[in-house]
Parts: structure tokens; C-alpha cells; sequence
């Protein structure tokens, strides 16, 4: 294992206090229970929005932190749900005061401990909402889930019901637009190689040097199927199809499309798969108005791709052109 | 060779079509001779700059074409220099009245193109400057270079130099203000694994399993030496001394610390390595005033970072600041 850390049982505590270090502008890490908050601290009469989930998906969720989008993050092992105690003080460290909004990834592990959480903040009479992110088409169920898993859509619903709270809006209405992202996002992906976990010392698990997983999961889940080394524009029209047939995108509606890398994988590559899932959407007669491309919800080193696509309406395109400034998702600010 | 591609030879032009299609409000794509320039065309008035060099290193350069940066961008095939006649047009794109400023990486065929096209402009009444960016301290010849070789403190320069073009500066001034920049600016970088040229189908050298080569070049030249499975700690060490020292560092002075991934490495295994260097740093008694950390100066998938420090005054500074609106690099805007 090839990786720059140090002790592999202290590579999630080493980063984020190198991630504390650099942004120290934006945010303030608190390391025992580790959580991650904005600097300036709850915003007073504005309903928070926080996040968390396994490390080893960086920028998510604590590069998400700032004006605009997340209140506070919870970072666990590589790969492993944060547990309560570290959620209840990030849940409590985001309240101004109107509320807090958790965004949960759909994976067993996760769904308990946030759930655990919100529901001993809510017995000290902290409102607390949850919103569940699904948006992975690939497979119903999975490895680490009941339902379909929650992937880089993620990143959407933090910046636009980021964006909500930002403005004002109550607690039912942060909620409401989270769960309008939730409805209105769809996501699938790929992996050309599997990536290893600092603790476990091996990857995650093996991949043929001619083959690649179609519909994978982030922690290295099964997808669908392999297939053999095929050109991008196939395989980017593998995780397009069903990704737009789910959504039941019709002719003329409007998207945003995000080309989201798994973390080893060149942006140059990205922008090739930008092109193919371009083309594909004009045939369709969708109108891509908004895109993202980059890595913004990583499995550490893997080589790979997602594909996400947003149902954009006005109220949606507004919100996410709304300003941000956070250490990995920043316009307008 | 898994990579998402379609043939290998398309990969530049493929990859910079879907980058237009992704940015077109920011940038324009001219696909023969292959150049990028502001979708707004040249500024009247203002001073024009433009870099460009072999692709695979992206988002340089093309990814910093927009307002506060760069006019134009000129990426030629994988590792290898644009010529004259893209670098000619992207030149004249650039043009606003006010002169054109090219900021050339420091390697034989970059020098001798761009020099080339600077001369066939400067014919034409085009009143062109060059600065050339040097900050790699760790070989002093290399494979394609006489001199030291340009690697990420490029970034740097064609921000700052941008935005003294945006605020107006003359030509004198853009091209002092770069080779300020260059004064200033030191880097050197380390590769756990090599990568791979699309057109070339294999590894661009050999690494073994418990080696990692210190002093790497971004096209994968030979450093200085290898060593074996070190911790981040002591890997930092290797890159920061020197740079530290090249640069004449001394206590109480302000830096820019950005820690540049290589495109396969974790952006959590980067912020650890932002984490030793800070603490060495401040152990030096230098202070961090600014920070960058990502895959900003990239060599495909290699796996692995460089250090780059850049001495900071007010002047350096407010620059560094100044809004800037590109695809890769953006805020206050």
C-alpha cells in the first residue's frame, strides 16, 4: 500500500486537521468527538444543514462547509458511519436557533446513527429534520443498504438546500426543497480500478485488468455488471440510459449535468465523458443549462466516474446559482 | 491501459470539446489549430496573457482561461509543446491594443515554439512579452529542459499576472509582475506511481511497489532520488527543505503554501501533507497567510504532490485576492 499518510489509524483525524489548518477562514475543527463547523459559528434565526458520513469521499461532506451550504460535517473512519456522539454536538454547534436539517446517504450504518442522533437532539427539544439521499440507480439494494444508495447527487442537495437556509426559509420549506432535490436527482457509476483503505492495507476489491464495474457504489459495492475495455462514449451511454430513464427525462426539460471523478481519475477523462453525455442529452432533446465536473464525491484513489443529472425548474436553477464560498464549492462570494 | 477514452489519438481534442461544452460561458474552444480564449473575446485595452503547453496536466491551462487570469490557452498534444501556428492565433485572440504577455514553462520545445511565435506576432506589430516560469528546484537539467523546469508555481503566475492585467497594468507591469512572481515562487514534487500516455499505451517509466521518486518531474522525468515507503511526515520534509532553502526563507516572512495533487492522490492524503507541511513551517517561524490545496498541475493519474511556496508582500497579495472567474480557479466573483 502506496498512500501519503502517515499511521494508517490516524489518517482521518491527520486530514482533517490539515483541511482545519488550510481553511482556517472558513471553518473550525472540533477533534474529540471529531466535527467540523463553520468558523463563524451557528448563523442566529437560520436553520442548519449538516452532513456526515464515512471519510474517504473528500470533498464530502466537510469540504462543503461555509456560507451557503453546510453548517457543520461529521467525518467517521474511511468508510464507516460518524457515530451519534460525534453527531449531536455537530446537529447542536449548526443550531441558530430555527432548527436543523441532517442530509443522511442511504446506507445502513448511516441512517441509524443519524437517526439515533436527531432523535436524542429532538428530546432536548432541538427540532430536527431528516432528509434521505437516494439517488444511485445502479442496484435496489446493496452491500451497506436497504434502498438504493445515496452518491454524488449528495452534493446538489447540500447546495441547494444550502442555499434555502441561506436565504431565510423555515425549517419545513429546507426540508421540502431537500426532498425536491431528492425526487429530482439520479445517479450512476463506474470504476476502472478499485481503491484501498488505509486501515485495511488491500483494496477494497479486485477488477480484472480488462474489466470495468458498471454501476458501482462508492465504497467499492457491486454495480450491475462488468464489461470488457470499452470507449467512453459506450460507456458513458451505460450510466446515462438508466440514470435518464429513471428520472423519466422528457424532451425538453431542463438539466444540470455532473460529471463527478472517483478520485484517480484525470479531469481531462471527465471532460471526455462531459462530451459523450452531452451529445447524448441534445439527441434527447434535454437542455443541459447548469454542469459540474470535477472530483466532489470521491472514493479515494479509484479510478472512475459518476454521472448525475438534476430535473432543473426555476426555483432550483436560483438556488444553486445562489452564492457559495466554502473550501471546495465556491462562486458568487 | 483502462482509461476513459475513446481513441487514444482524439483524447486532447475530445477532452477540450466536452471542457467547451461545459464552460461555454466562460471560455471558447477553437478546434483547428486547437485553442481556448475567453468567450467574451480579447478586453479592449487590456493587456492580454496566455500560456499553453503539452496537455495532461489539466485543469492547466485551459481550466484558468476567464476573467482575472488568462486570455487564451494553447494545449498541445499529451506532453508535448502547441506550436507556432495554435500559439499565433491564441496571441492574437488575446489582443486587446495593450500588448500580450505569454507565460512559457521552462522546457526546450515550449521555449522554442512560443519563442517562435512571439517573434512571427512581433512581426505583425504585435508588441509580445515572455515570462518564463522556473520554480522546480529539484534538478537543475532534465530530460527536456535546460534549466529548471516550470511545474505548478505556473498556477500562481497566471493568476497574480492576471490580475494585474484585469486591474488594468500595463505591459511592463504584467510582465514585472510575472517574473516578480517567478522570483518567488520554488516547488518540487514526488510521484508514488507513474502515469501513462494515452497515444503511448504504457507506463511513462518504472516505479516499484516500495519506491517513490522525489524530485519527479510532471511529465514524469527523473528527480533526484528514490526512496522507500516513507510516512507523509517525513516525504514533506524531503520537498519542503529544499524549496525552503532555494527560496532563502527567513523568519517572520509570509508565504503562500499550495500543495498540488498530481491527479490520482486523495485530496485527504494532500490535506495531511498541508497538515506536516504547516507545522514545519511554523517551526521556521514563517507564516501561511494564504493556502491552496487540489489537483491544480496535474500529470494524468500519477498518484503523488508537490510542494510549492510562493513569498508573499502586500503587492502579491491584494493580487492573490482579486476576483478571478475561470473553471478551475474562482472567487470573489
Amino acid at each position: 500500500m502506496k498512500k501519503l499518510i502517515n499511521d494508517p489509524r490516524a489518517v482521518v483525524d491527520e486530514s482533517v486537521e490539515g483541511f482545519g489548518l488550510a481553511h482556517a477562514d472558513l471553518v473550525r475543527v472540533h477533534p474529540d468527538p471529531l466535527f467540523v463547523s463553520r468558523a463563524g459559528g451557528a448563523v442566529p434565526g437560520k436553520v442548519g444543514l449538516i452532513s456526515g458520513g464515512g471519510s474517504g469521499h473528500e470533498p464530502l461532506h466537510s469540504g462543503y462547509v461555509g456560507r451557503g451550504m453546510l453548517d457543520a460535517a461529521v467525518p467517521g473512519a474511511v468508510f464507516t458511519s460518524p457515530t451519534p456522539d460525534a453527531i449531536i454536538p455537530a446537529t447542536q454547534a449548526a443550531d441558530g436557533g430555527a432548527g436543523v436539517v441532517l442530509v443522511v446517504k442511504n446506507y445502513t450504518g448511516d441512517v441509524l446513527n443519524f437517526e439515533t442522533a436527531a432523535e436524542m437532539c429532538q428530546a432536548e427539544g432541538l427540532d430536527v429534520r431528516t432528509v434521505l439521499v437516494d439517488d444511485d440507480v445502479a442496484v435496489e439494494d446493496s452491500l451497506y443498504t436497504a434502498g438504493r444508495r445515496g452518491v454524488a447527487g449528495t452534493v446538489l442537495v447540500e447546495k441547494v438546500a444550502g442555499a434555502a437556509a441561506e436565504r431565510g426559509d423555515g425549517l419545513d420549506e429546507v426540508e421540502a426543497i431537500g426532498r425536491k432535490v431528492v425526487a429530482n436527482v439520479r445517479s450512476m457509476g463506474l470504476a476502472l480500478t478499485p481503491c484501498t483503505v488505509p486501515h485495511a492495507g488491500k483494496t477494497s476489491f479486485d477488477l480484472g485488468e480488462d474489466e470495468i464495474e458498471i454501476g458501482i457504489g462508492i465504497h467499492g459495492e457491486p454495480g450491475r455488471r462488468r464489461v470488457g475495455l470499452e470507449p467512453a462514449d459506450a460507456l458513458t451511454e451505460h450510466l446515462l440510459t438508466p440514470v435518464m430513464e429513471d428520472l423519466g427525462l422528457a424532451e425538453g426539460e431542463r438539466v444540470l449535468l455532473f460529471v463527478n471523478g472517483m478520485g484517480g481519475t484525470p479531469l481531462s477523462e471527465l471532460y471526455i465523458v462531459y462530451r459523450a453525455a452531452a451529445r447524448i442529452l441534445a439527441d434527447r432533446g434535454a437542455l443541459v443549462e447548469r454542469s459540474l465536473v470535477g472530483n466532489y464525491t470521491t472514493s479515494l484513489e479509484m479510478q472512475g466516474c459518476s454521472l448525475t443529472l438534476l430535473r432543473l425548474d426555476d426555483e432550483l436553477t436560483a438556488l444553486w446559482d445562489a452564492p457559495v464560498h466554502t473550501p471546495a464549492l465556491r462562486w458568487g462570494a
